[in-house]
This record gives structure tokens, sequence and C-alpha cells, in this order.
């Protein structure tokens, strides 16, 4: 939407995250990724376009989604019309299953979902390679796939000789919970990853887009009793005060975040300092990095009074 | 000790282990994991060993660990030596970095060391390929090392050619925290891994063992605020009542486990049934799979009263 760009020039910002590793760089090798994301430039930084993004705010705070329809248009569009009409507002987390995902929605279909969402929605799990979608590629290899790397700030996965392309499942990816059929997801259950990636459930279901802030809001729940970690009635599922379109939220109740572009100079010098930590903890280098490691960097910025 | 085998003969067996998935598979194909899991054989299981078990308990329970002193025998004694002192007895768990580790101990070295305890400890991160310990290889390759599988129920990184083996970085490993020197860590700080696996620690730290049951009451921990995921002097680090060995634990105290072989050719079957999920759910195999991503079932067993 419109005026994320004038937002963006408008904005002083306020570097809010947390960074994995703050240890000094030795000077005498490359960057470590903290020097790197101090030497960033404006331009490599991209506002998250209010209309992408979803707010679900909980009891205990708000947990950011940026949503990816270039991968999964339907899908995403479907979330969209959920959440205007408030559809996952007084709903719960359901299901909270060690090592794999947090799941929330309405597991057992009983609240009427809008007219405009179908109860079948065509799968999403890939898609044909786009031709002007950025790509940065990650030299070392993946178990899973031909091809790994960047594209518009989502890990993805390629296989160029089938001409399809499809976001991976990492920690924090958010995705469409569905039954047996692969049309049976329509957007009205989610889920996000919350331990080691999942990969076998890559092209398996439709990923809508990742958790840019608030993920220990989810990996910190209990986790569920049940079977799959779904939570029994004896257990208190936390719940959901709303799910929102970030550009439905009045422009002083959101939380402007910037995330770093993946198809910068800065990007490849930050994947280039987690192949090789020269901070001095570090005995050994790996040389080398898997898709699922690559930090994806946020930021807060805070709106400027004009 | 010595009486595990005994032991293990007289036991009743009661699966309590959660499995991952347990939906049902079609017999068309090849077994999931829940009826490889079901064909087992007795031997295809070994009871813990209670001399190289820890159990944390924390106030919402126990937290059992396996280690693993044929990687690194000297911190595992070391280990050992502090438990059986009840070093950690009151101490607390200082920190929980999302996507990363939490981690117990006394950071501030204000709790004096046994005798037994030098200040420094010959790092351990790696070691020469033993003759004699099996090694059930994975097919499909990884992203940071030669060679991957699995020895002991371990899982484990190898270069033949540098005749070097290390344990890997997957989730629920416990390692031994450390400052920048290679020699500072004795085994009085100790970490778990709550995330995806952070593998570019691999050979860099001692891992000295696996959570075997109990992972939830550490990974849903309220993540710290202060940097690297450390609690700040606010907030409540949980506390430790104890850590001890379990073989110092009256035997009806205890919780007997079992884990499956790793040498075995039910294992060999339940990787399969994961590289290639029969499952009607996947639609598409990955028909490869990720060091980390294989399970290692436990099996909780009742003693039986003779």
């Amino acid at each position: 939407m419109c005026n994320t760009r004038r937002m963006y020039r408008n904005f002083s910002f306020l570097i809010a995250l947390a960074l994995a590793f703050l240890a000094s760089a030795d000077a005498a090798t490359h960057p470590g990724m903290s020097q790197v994301l101090e030497h960033s430039r404006p331009a490599d930084w991209r506002p998250v376009d209010p209309e992408n993004t979803l707010y679900m705010d909980l009891p205990g705070g708000r947990v950011v989604i940026e949503m990816a329809p270039l991968f999964a248009p339907v899908h995403v569009r479907n979330i969209k019309t959920l959440a205007k009409a408030g559809y996952f507002d007084g709903l719960a987390i359901v299901r909270v299953q060690d090592n794999y995902v947090a799941q929330w929605g309405d597991p057992q279909n009983r609240r009427p979902l809008p007219d405009a969402i179908g109860k079948s929605t065509a799968p999403e799990f890939d898609s044909p390679l786009p031709h002007h979608m950025p790509f940065t590629r990650l030299p070392d290899g993946d178990v899973y796939a031909p091809e790994v790397g960047f594209s518009e700030g989502f890990p993805v996965a390629r296989a160029v000789a089938q001409n399809r392309t499809w976001l991976a499942h990492c920690y924090g990816m958010v995705g469409v919970g569905r039954d047996v059929a692969a049309d049976s997801g329509n957007g009205a259950e989610l889920y996000a990853v919350i331990g080691h990636a999942p990969r076998h459930l890559d092209r398996n279901v439709a990923l809508v887009g990742r958790v840019l802030q608030g993920m220990q809001l989810l990996s910190s729940l209990p986790r569920g009793s049940g079977d799959l970690g779904f939570y029994t009635p004896a257990e208190q599922p936390l719940p959901i005060k709303s799910i929102r379109v970030a550009a439905d939220v009045p422009p002083a109740e959101r939380t402007n975040l910037e995330v770093l572009r993946t198809d910068t100079s800065t990007f490849a010098a930050l994947i280039e300092s987690r192949r090789n930590r020269p901070e001095d903890f570090f005995k050994v280098q790996a040389g080398r990095i898997e898709l699922c490691n690559v930090p994806l960097p946020v930021r807060q910025i805070a709106a400027h009074s004009p």
C-alpha cells in the first residue's frame, strides 16, 4: 500500500533487535554480523508493507507476521479476509508441540467462515520460478532441495529443472494447517514453526509468511499434553485477542518494522559473517551455513512526529 | 551401575513417549514410524545407564539427560563430580535465548568448585575415530560435515580424512558453556539446544549428552530479556532443585528410560520411514532427511516388582 515509502523516509531509526551474537569481532579478519549491520545503509532496509502484515495480539503481547502473497496469493487473500472479518478474535492457540509447531484457529470448524472463503482452496505448495524475483543463493548446498537461498526476505528452495520454487519451513515460518486432502487448508488454521526446521513439510503445506517479532510469545507457551501437542480440555488454551491486518490498525497502534533486504551486498556480507565467524569465541570455522541458520534481521522504527 | 542389563530383563514395558506423528500409515507402502516402533523387538532398545544419566529436578518436573562419556570423558567426569557434590542444587537457569539455548549454572563463578575440578579443562570438541564405535550413516549428506549419522544413540558428524568425529548440535543436545578460551569450560555451566540446530557450534564446544525427557521444561521457559537471553536482575530465573546422577538416586525415585539402539535394523527402518513418509498427509516425499530431523525414540519403563 501506497505510503510505506514515504513513511520510511520520515522515520528516525531505533534499532531494537536483539542480535544473536553481540560479541566484538576480530578486526584482523572480516566483520562480524554486528559490524555488518552497523555499516548498513538506509537503502539496505525495507519497511514492511502494512497490507502484508498481520498483528496477532495475545495477552502477553503482539506477534507480527509478514505475509508472502507472491508465494501463496490465494491463501494470503483468504487470511486477510478472515482477519478483516474478525474471524480469529476470541479463538485460541490450540496446539503447541515441542520442537515442532504452535497452531491456532478453530480446528473443529465451529465458527462459520465468511462467504468469501470456500471450504477448499487450491494448494499453493510451490510455484513456477518467477521472472523478476531476486534470489540470493547460498553457496553451501542443502539436504532437501537442489538450491536454497532468499527471495524477498524469505528462505526459499528452488528446483530449476522443474521450474519450481517454494518457501522453506525454517524457524518462525507460518503455514496453513490442513486435513489430509491437499485442498483442505483455507487459512482459518495457522501454525508457526517453533523448533528445528521440519523441512519434510516443504511442498506439502502452503507457507504464507514469517514471524518478524514476538516469536517468544509462541515458542515459550506450555506444550499441549494431547496427541500432536493439542491442548486437552483440562488445559487452558491461550486466547487470541485479535488478528488484524496492520493497514487496518490506527497508525499510532502499529508496530513499525523494517527488514534487511536480502538482495543487497549488506545481506551477502551478513551471510559471510555467519559462514565464518570472526568472534574470538570460535576456534573452528564452519565455513558453511545452512539455510535456516541465516539470520533475517528486523528492526523497529519509531514514527517521526512531523 | 553394572546391573542395568538385569534390570532391563526384569522390566515390563510401558510406552510413554509421545511420538511426533501418530497418523496411520498407508499399508500399500512401507511402514510409518509408529509401525516400525510397534514391531520393534526388546533387543532393539537399551536401558540408559544410571551412571551416565543426570536428573535435573526443576519446580515443574524432571529433565533427564543421558551423558556421552565416550565423546567427552573428562567433562562428563567433572559434571558427575559436581552433581555428587550438590554443586548445582539451588543454582538456576540463568539464560534462555529464543531459538538457541537454555543455560544453567553459576555464570559469575560465585560458588566454589570442588577441589577435583580445575579452573581449566582440556577441550573435548572432537575426538579420533574410535575403532569399535558403531556408526549408522545417513545417506543424504549434510551442509556442515563430510558425513553424519548416529553412534551410541547420539547424532554425530565425521571427517574420516582427518580421523575425527564429534557430537552434533541438534535440538536437545547438552553442551558445556565456556568463555573465550577453549579450555575455560569445566562443566559448571551447561546448556541445552532449544531451537534450530546451531551447527556452527560443532567442534567449538564440548557436547556432553542429550535430553531424553523433559525438554519442554526448558524450551517453554520465558526468554530472558538481557543480552544473549540472560535473565536480567528484574526477572526470576528458574531455580534448580537438584542435579543428581541417577545411580545416586534411590531406585524408587528414578525415571527408568530405554532408548532405541541406533545400530539396529529397526532404527534403519525408522530413518527410512522419515525419509519417505507413508502417511496420507504427505503429497510430496522429501526422499531425504537431515541429521537433526531424525527422531531418537525414548520410552519409559516401569520397574517390575519381583
